[in-house]
């Protein structure tokens, strides 16, 4: 592929006139192509976004402190504290597209209803004691769940514990904030006695949590799933019975010691959000996955043990809780550190979010260069 | 609206030139459209095809006969017996588009491996020591559970234990026949030992049986189910759930007393053939279904409890194991008998078949009249 | 491929107790499948359906004498003669599931109004004068045109002229027949004067007979093309250009020699009729199509010019206006006789439809054997 | 509904604590909600991109002069000047998404052959003699026509006759860059003598401009249109004859003295481009389209006839050539200026570009606020 410093061969001649023009497509609101196309129109993706690792003991540690000095409620609404990704001029977006944030609430408090067509999921890592209410439902919130709430369902969180929690928000801000298209709505000043249940099991779960059943009573399609919970158990033992048939000759696993699920939306088979793609990953101790790289970003959290991960040219240690985001189209490999941890299996275990969706349903979607 | 009777008014003359007229279509094998308008265009779906039950009692005892008559294998493939529609001449159609048919293992026995076209399902009222083995994942078969095998499949069934089983098979031989669109292979003479497992889950459970996971080594899409198994403990858990949801005052039924819940792919949220559709209906102690008409037939079978069920004109008292067809078009109701079942529950419980896929994906699928 | 008659392999062996077993089954409306696999699940599709051929000029004859004897009126609704298969019983189906039949209308003649679910279609191989009136708007009728019209339109057909003319209908109603899914509505007694009108375009295609536009003011999705007539000289110019550009050395025919279409409802791409698909093929003198087979059956009428036609083992000979049937799953090809025709191009000029949407959406279609 | 000033209402009291914590957030890289939300989650969608119009002779005048001091080549690839969005800082962005630009070649002048990822059209207001080569198919440009090329489709632009031309290129490259998901590559130096073919009709118009008929020998699906040119001649003729059909009683128009067409794929009858949704106006002299808002942005460019555009509360003077932009979410309308205009009938035409297509599939498009 020739440079595309080849770009100067046909760069016009200044001259003052040129320099004229210049000022005079400034003025009236027009750029020339010819001195953009390099950033442009790359000849792969190689944009401003970074790959970057955020440690779960800071985030944490700055959330607490949050806890103590900012309060939660109308206005601010949430008390979410984003990834900032250092290609992105300081906005708070992980990638161009998505959002990615600790949340934490206090012992007793409530963060307030509103809605909104941001699309979003809360995934937890540790901790318990809040449900998240969607509609009239409350949903329980315990470590290695994971809850996806499409855009413009009423929601609140309320913890009804003696301790404060954090979990994780993964929403397409950026992506309906860049092109415009958001609405938002406040909600009820106060979560309704009635609906500060605090069952087990939410009704979506109850109505829509047996594989391949689908409640007859039940006509409407929503934009994204109707099971609002997708508990650790199952996510846990699919993983686990993939690594059994691998191990029984049967296949199951992605590729040797590597097992991974996607959350789906029951009621279609596709992603659980129109935007938004979620996984979990299983490294097993000591294997690595390969190299990979596709159009689109990832924000990645360790959900169990430690290992490496590379990125493009750049490698990072990450353990419990860490974030790392993997930019499009750069190559990405992870791998689970033999013997670094104390769980009884050793796996690197992964939450992912892309927004691959998008890129699918645009046909912009590629794994491998398109000219090849 | 108008009779057809008012046809005779544009009757052709009678003549003998008509006659011979007549007679010249028929060796040139053409037909009038005017003679057979009032069979081929009715005003509404009139056809052939009647409301019928057969017992359960009697379909039993008949296949106990023929598992000491009949030999099971190659040739013959299945010890099978089809309902034979009275409407349908003697065919063993249960419905224009639907087989529906007992099948019967003596203990030990093997029903050899075969592959065909034909979209099927194995459904189980009672017993169980059967596992269907599909490609060469041996599924084990208990009451209550659900075994859709899309159309190409190589499958065989084989008795483990010391008594007979029996099952039901549903597949969609008539439409293929009619159509002549059905291919058939024989597979291999005997069942490999290796294959001969008795695992309470198979491997697509394995896979696939978890509420909205979906494995990401699968990336192919086949025309069917990948889940293989659709046990009873999770249809039972979900209509108790829709149940109970209604008694708390959030709806979850299809109205009131009655839950229902449609078998489904997981990979697509569609049905789990192509060209049938699989539900499971609970109608509680004294509850009575609002009558309903569809295009397409239906064929249900009694899981559990008794009750009457109502089909154009006629009703029928019907129980445990007893089969009923719903021709298209006909108003059907089922009610649950207050007091005459000595199970827990006193549900009639009712699974149920129909060709509805095919009319949806042909936008032939009416509920109302569609004049209307 | 094993013969079906290993079968008698595992043959129960006759006894009066089998044949009182069967005497059994009879009286209870069963049908074991032992004794009927061989006819429902053949190793390949090998149905009833037959190859064959009608005349033009005896359809048209008998047509004309019809014309003469038989009013057309409310009740019989259409002077409409259909082929018969010789496969299918005295049915009047060409296939399974597809009707054609020739209809003939005198001067001055009125086809009254009705709607029904069967989806339909005009294709007209000679003659004018008619508009076929569908909703309020009147469609001409001339040599080439195609017009598709899905099921539950209102439609009349008007003969403006002082000469008879004749054209062909095809529709689903075997399908529709044998499923029980159809419904019929007479409508209006008498053609408005106002919708006598006779415009060489009718406002359908006023409205969208244009290469990609569609009109901003539709916004309702209808089962079938909103388009509702094709005229023949955007057809005869698109085989012409494909020729041409098979001639410049650019590819554009399905083979050498043989151009073809597909008619398409312009709002989605795919078939212009949720059941049928309709084509026009054009082999130029002396060239051969490849032998082909799939599933589901073909109807084809010769628009122009002569040749042979091989379907399975026979070969026919035919000429304008002549009807064949290909059945399902049979090796068709067709052949340009060189200088048989004093037409200008000498080209085989085949209208054809066929069933295959139906497959398609089923997941039944194939065209090499699935097993391969 | 509230103003979101409400916020302050839970700001956090300022301390030396709380400015260490934005310290620390900002040091790694992190960013609260709360101080952000009001610009990431409006209410509606309120953004930067504003409403602005560019005047055609003073772009054709600037290109003029780029023609004079700028040559087109390898490199600079484009001799093309972009509207850059006074809202959005300066990129050469007319909405987040899309970019608009004028393309200016000179006599005898060839843009070299390159692919890119970036969906793009061409449209011309103006002016011919240029070919654009697509693949190696030369396809003309004339006054009114519409050539839309889906991405990763080789193309040059050869300028055959002795006057410059100019013409209005569309493209996503907003949306790929903010996304980082395009490629590109350079094609060959030259344009080979073969392909700088001035045909009237080019490749695909011969295998595709027919209304409904798709040529067999296509079966492939790339993902945008497979007719690469849309001739004013059928735009012009499909406008005028819903205003015909409006004016005679029957409708055809989008609103009165408002006509539409939408450029399809006619293989799919979706929009041309994955991502941009191109369609054409016509507003007869006099009439006013009622206001309209919608999520996603507009550009448009006035083909003929002049008028006034209403967009949020600025109204504007346009006429043939011009430019503007409707920002998401903004009302507008257009009115057309009786007796401003020399033209014959009068009439406002105006041609649009929006990213609406990816507002549909990721179900994001409104036009009404969501919570009503």
């Amino acid at each position: 592929m020739s440079p595309r410093s080849v770009n100067s061969m046909s760069a016009p001649q200044d001259s003052p006139e040129l320099q004229q023009l210049y000022r005079d497509f400034e003025q009236e609101l027009l750029v020339p192509l010819w001195n953009e196309i390099d950033d442009l129109m790359p000849f792969e993706p190689s944009g401003r976004t970074q790959a970057h690792v955020w440690k779960w003991d800071t985030l944490l540690r700055l959330a607490a402190k949050a806890g103590e000095l900012v309060p939660v409620g109308r206005g601010g609404e949430r008390r979410a504290i984003a990834l900032a990704n250092p290609g992105l001029g300081g906005h708070p977006f992980a990638t161009p597209s998505l959002w990615a944030a600790i949340q934490y609430l206090m012992p007793g408090e409530d963060a307030p209803e509103h809605r909104h067509t941001q699309h979003a999921f809360r995934f937890i890592v540790e901790g318990s004691g809040v449900w998240t209410i969607v509609g009239d439902d409350p949903i329980p919130m315990n470590r290695g769940d994971f809850l996806p709430q499409a855009g413009w369902n009423w929601h609140a969180h309320n913890n009804h514990s003696d301790k404060p929690m954090a979990w994780i928000d993964g929403l397409d801000i950026p992506f309906q904030w860049v092109n415009e298209v958001t609405f938002f709505e406040y909600g009820r000043p106060e979560i309704p006695e009635a609906e500060r249940g605090t069952p087990q099991l939410c009704r979506s779960e109850r109505l829509w949590a047996y594989p391949g059943l689908r409640p007859l009573s039940v006509t409407t399609v929503a934009p994204g799933s109707p099971l609002l919970a997708f508990k650790w158990e199952y996510t846990d033992r699919a993983l686990k019975e993939q690594l059994a048939l691998e191990k029984e000759g049967f296949g199951g696993t992605i590729e040797p010691g590597h097992a991974g699920i996607r959350y789906t939306n029951p009621a279609t088979g596709g992603d659980v959000l129109p935007t938004i793609r979620t996984e979990f990953h299983r490294i097993v101790r000591g294997a690595e996955t390969a190299p990979k790289q596709e159009t689109g970003g990832s924000v990645y959290q360790v959900f169990d043990g430690s290992g490496t991960v590379t990125i493009g040219d750049h490698t990072w240690s990450v353990s419990r809780g860490d974030f790392f985001v993997v930019p499009s189209w750069q190559l990405f490999s992870a791998k689970s550190e033999a013997g670094t941890t104390d769980s009884d299996n050793g796996s690197l275990d992964l939450f992912r979010f892309t927004d691959a969706p998008i890129y699918e349903k645009l046909q912009l979607n590629h794994t491998t260069h398109p000219g090849k």
